[in-house]
C-alpha cells in the first residue's frame, strides 16, 4: 500500500533499463501485485497487469512464483501486512492519541499519494472468491490481527487499559479500512480527516 | 444486503414452482445481484450466478435489464442504498446513542444472518474495475452520501451539533464498512461488537 508512489516512480524512471538483481524484480512484482489487488481486487488482477506495472521481464511469474497466482497473492498480502506493521513499529509517541495519529497518518498518505484511488489488498481479498482459499483467508486474518495487536500493545504502553485498548485498536483498523472505501467513493481525503477527528476524541476520552 | 435471508428462504422454499409476476422475478434478480456483488465483488459475479441465486428463468437478464450487467449492477447498488435508508428511516430513537445503535443493528444482522460472509455491494464496487464507469461510481457515492446525510440529520434531531453530527455519521458508516471486512476475516461478529461499544462511547461523550 505505502509503496504506490515508489512503484510508480520506478516505472516513470524507467528502471527497466538499469540492471537489477532477481530479488529486486521479485520484490517489485510483489509490491505491484499488492497495489493492483488493493485497487482492483484479486479476480480482476492478472499476471499481465503485474508484469506491466512492475516492469518485470515476461516469464518472471512462474520463475519467481512457482505456486502461480495463489503464491503471488499470498506474498502481496503478507508484504502489505508487514509494511503496515513496520510503519507502526516506527511510532515513538508516548500518548494514546499520538499512537492513533501515527497509524492514521499512514492511511492518509496512502489516500493522498494515490489520488484517493488506492485500496487495501487485505480488504480486497476478504471480499473476493479467492477468500475461499484457506491459506489466503488465513493470511488476511493474520494481517488484521497483527495490526490490531500492535496498536493494542502501543495503546497499553501509553496507559490505556487492556480491554479499552483492544476495542479502540479494532475500531481504528475498521475505521481506516472504511475510510479508504469512502475516500475512493468521494475522490478525496475528506472522509478520512473527519474520521481522524473522531478517533482522536475517542482516545482522549478513554485516557 | 438485508435480504440475504430472504433470498435464501425463497430459494430453499422452491419459489420457482409457484407462479410469480415479472416484477417479482426482476426484484429477486436485483436482490440476488446485490448479495452476490457484496460477497464476491462485481467482476466475479456473472449473470449465470444471478440466475441461479434468484431462481429466475434463463433469458431473464436481457429481458429485464436491456442495459446488461451495468444496468443490473447499478440497480443492485441503488436497491442496497435504499434498503439501508429504509431501515434507518424506521429509527424512532430520540437519543444520539439510540440513532447509532439502530444503524449498527442493521449491520450486525447482516453479519450474523450470513454467517459473517456478507459484504457491502457499494464497498465491493468502489474497489472494482467497474468503478471506472462514471454512472456506477456516482451511484456508490450517492449511496454513501445518503446514509451519512440521514444519520447526520437524525443525530442533529437528537441534539448533536451539526459539525459533530457529520463527523460522527461519517465515522459510523466507515466503521460499519470496516467492521464487515474484519468480521469476514475473523468469521464472527466480535469485531463489530467491539466497534459498537466505541461508537457508543463516542456519541455519549459528544452530547
Amino acid at each position: 500500500m505505502m509503496i504506490v508512489i515508489e512503484v510508480r516512480d520506478q516505472h516513470d524512471g524507467d528502471t527497466r533499463a538499469r540492471p537489477h538483481t532477481g530479488s529486486d524484480v521479485r520484490a517489485r512484482m510483489v509490491q505491484a501485485a499488492a497495489t493492483l489487488i488493493g485497487a482492483r481486487g484479486v479476480s480482476a488482477t492478472s499476471f499481465t497487469d503485474v508484469i506491466e506495472a512492475s516492469g518485470a521481464p515476461r516469464g518472471s511469474i512462474y520463475h519467481y512464483f512457482a505456486g502461480g497466482k495463489r503464491q503471488l497473492v499470498a506474498e502481496a498480502i503478507e508484504w502489505t501486512s508487514e509494511q503496515v506493521q513496520a510503519h507502526q513499529r516506527g511510532c515513538d509517541a508516548t500518548t494514546t492519541s499520538g499512537v492513533i495519529e501515527h497509524f492514521v497518518d499512514l492511511w492518509r498518505q496512502i489516500v493522498t499519494s494515490s489520488g484517493a484511488h488506492a485500496g487495501c489488498p487485505l480488504a480486497a481479498l476478504a471480499s473476493d472468491p479467492y477468500a475461499d482459499e484457506p491459506q489466503l483467508a488465513a493470511a488476511v486474518e493474520r494481517g488484521f490481527e497483527a495490526w490490531t495487536a500492535l496498536l493494542t500493545d502501543q495503546l497499553g504502553s501509553a496507559g490505556m487499559s487492556g480491554s479499552d485498548a483492544l476495542a479502540i485498536a479494532t475500531t481504528t483498523v475498521a475505521a481506516m479500512e472504511g475510510a479508504l472505501i469512502l475516500c475512493r467513493a468521494r475522490g478525496n481525503v475528506a472522509p478520512l480527516d473527519a474520521i481522524a477527528t473522531q478517533l482522536h476524541q475517542l482516545v482522549t476520552a478513554g485516557t
